[in-house]
């Protein structure tokens, strides 16, 4: 799909009306077309893995956008991109944004959506002459995605402080490379990487638009929803060890074969989330296998399981028995096998007064103001952590996303815009107000 | 392993009786060891890809040797070396080979052995002054590992016209280079690949020592083993086709994963051999995963079944019901599957007047003449359909192969140059007598 055609895709059929109060359809429209072109993929989708250089030119875009909007634009040491604009007082910022980069053929809406809807926001005031009473700022925060280390949101961490140097410098990329090298190609260090930690006192909301990448609001006919909460996952790394040979001359009864275990496991785990709750998921996305030849008995697999739930102690429990999974497997097989958390984020609520601003916002757009949760993490977890935080869902078309053929109609991702721009009016008068 | 390390470990305690009618082991020893250095990896293997400059370098080392010892070396358009010593008469050629490149972090003594014992024997006639009756040719064979192209045997069967256009100009390495490309930065063209079938006639009879790869010998205390026929391999190629998502966002109820039905599928196809015989092996050593992130619902996985045994009706019994397997795992899973037979080889019988002449051959070794079947296909399986052809195997520590483990002791290696040449001469009497 090319940058034209997308652009033309957006346009088709999307309802004049939303161009209003300043927001315009086409400049969004635009700047999406824009952004997938960098690192577009032979099927329409785009590949821009954490501290890529295509990652870069997409936040290099941005910026130029940004400074043309009136916004001051640094970035810190963990690469987040940091857009400010100044407003009638020094009170805390009102905050929002999202990433650029992507899983591998990944699609156009995710991430790309929040980034644009905050600067579009900020566009819109420009155009209607508003000034915020508090500061306005627009982030992008630095791999995401987790594609590249195994290990996602990691820029939103850097900055809220909640990364450890013993944890980023044990990570490596699929070619083996050390954090510490990426980031140097990248132009920081291990050292302003974890200097980008802000004095969060500096943020007084964080909000963020994202697709839902799911089939709620479509099912019921929404652009929109209220996030009443974000599952966090636990990324469970596991490694079968066996013993290689020839595939000819091993006889069957005496191997020790890592990729029957492994394809055993894949297999149960499957079936284990619907033991847990309704919402549970786990999912094995990633898997190789060493040295991977047909003649060969496999000598190692490894693959990593993402586990996700919205509640903390179903999340837990679906961990352990995914674990238990793989050791019987293991054991079964005859084989060794490793297992590591390697990551694993508490679910994170939304606060209900939040909520209930935002329910009013949505019912200001004769909204039905359905709430759902979040399956997937975003930089919002994070930043929900330390500051009041909001998110937006955008109604995405059949629920696909991390793939090329993600979609959202222009007017669905408008009604984000219009959303988050009343929602950001309202929480900086409140803010300024204290 | 160091060259120097793999040398000593090879003449630390090995039988110095065995050096007698011209064989030297510390000549074989020496020259494991330097083809051990070609493509050498981390832990001691090695790494020499069909077509690869490895590959080539390896040829090169063992050319310069056959030409020291008198050979005329010439290679083929298949990149197939072949060394002529001339004999008394101008009747029919005895060869012996084998092939030098490797699996992915492969052994030292899978093919070069062959090569090398095939080497020695000449080299211990040069010493000794013996002039062999008839033409005595060594031969490497190119690519015989399959690992480059998940299609293995290219070079004898280039040689004995087994391959067609058709079937070459089909095939792409995993960095999806087309055959053509690689033969060609190899310095050669499809057209001469073709062009290397020889006039069988040419070759009165073929010989090739191998390592085991299996623990039947060991088991037995023998060094070395007379091979009744070969497992000859098919090779099925099998794609799921699902549909990939957000890892978070997609319950599991909708989901066509691809990797479910896959490793369902590994798991089962483990079981199926012992529906069918004791001989029968099934094994998936080459599985990707696409796109392969960790919070990625996967597209699309494909893998390869190596499918063998020693009778093809059971054989290929075996393969219609991985084949059944497949479809049944992949519609249990609402995935689609594409099945693809990428190769098929017949097994090959040694003949019983050739076993019974090797029978008295190691008779007069004192060596008990235990027959067994090869389950690892070979050179010798694709000329033994056009020549006549014996096979004799050299006990393997573990029944470890394709691994850098890999290992034989140098007296049992010995124990098969030394069957190896006094077959050769008998064989040879026989062919000058025709």
């Amino acid at each position: 799909m090319g940058k034209h055609s997308l652009k033309e895709k957006l346009l088709a059929g999307y309802d004049g009306a939303l161009d209003k109060d300043g927001i315009s359809g086409r400049r969004l429209a635009e700047r999406l077309a824009a952004l997938s072109e960098i690192g577009r993929t032979g099927d329409g989708g785009v590949n821009r893995p954490g501290f890529s250089d295509k990652e870069k030119e997409a936040k290099r875009q941005v910026m130029e956008w940004l400074e043309e909007a009136g916004f001051e634009v640094r970035h810190d040491g963990a690469g987040n991109v940091i857009g400010r604009l100044k407003g009638e007082s020094d009170a805390p910022a009102f905050a929002a944004g999202s990433h650029v980069d992507s899983v591998p053929n990944g699609g156009n809406f995710d991430g790309p959506l929040g980034v644009l809807s905050a600067l579009e926001v900020a566009e819109a005031w420009k155009d209607t002459g508003f000034v915020p009473q508090v500061p306005y700022e627009v982030i992008i925060f630095s791999e995401e995605e987790g594609s590249r280390f195994g290990a996602g949101i990691l820029g939103s961490q850097a900055m809220t402080g909640d990364l450890d140097r013993e944890k980023v410098e044990g990570l490596s990329d699929k070619e083996g490379r050390a954090f510490a090298e990426v980031v140097e190609a990248y132009g920081s260090s291990v050292d302003n990487f974890l200097g980008a930690a802000r004095n969060l006192g500096e943020i007084g909301f964080y909000a963020e638009v994202h697709i839902e990448q799911g089939k709620l609001l479509e099912a019921a006919d929404l652009p929109a929803g209220i996030v009443k909460g974000i599952a966090g996952p636990a990324w469970l790394d596991v490694a079968f060890h066996g013993s290689a040979g020839h595939a000819g001359n091993t006889p069957m009864a005496g191997r020790r074969d890592p990729l029957v275990a492994a394809g055993r496991f894949v297999s149960e785990v499957s079936s284990l989330p619907a033991l847990f709750s309704e919402t549970a998921v786990a999912t094995v996305g990633r898997m190789n296998v060493s040295p991977n030849g047909t003649n060969v008995i496999p000598e190692q697999v490894e693959l990593t399981v993402d586990i996700r739930d919205l509640d903390k102690e179903t999340r837990d429990g679906l961990v352990g028995k995914v674990r238990e999974t793989a050791e019987r497997c293991a054991a079964d097989c005859g084989v060794n096998v490793d297992i590591r958390l390697a990551s694993s984020i508490d679910p994170v609520p939304v606060k209900e007064d939040v909520r209930a601003e935002l329910r009013e916002v949505f019912g200001e757009m004769d909204l039905n103001p359905m709430e759902l949760m979040s399956g997937a993490g975003h930089d919002a977890m994070i930043l929900g952590r330390h500051v009041p935080m909001a998110m937006i869902f955008v109604q995405s078309k059949d629920g696909v996303s991390h793939n090329p053929a993600e979609w959202s109609d222009l007017s669905d991702c408008l009604h984000g815009v219009h959303l988050l721009k009343k929602f950001a009016e309202r929480q900086m008068e409140k803010i300024a107000g204290e």
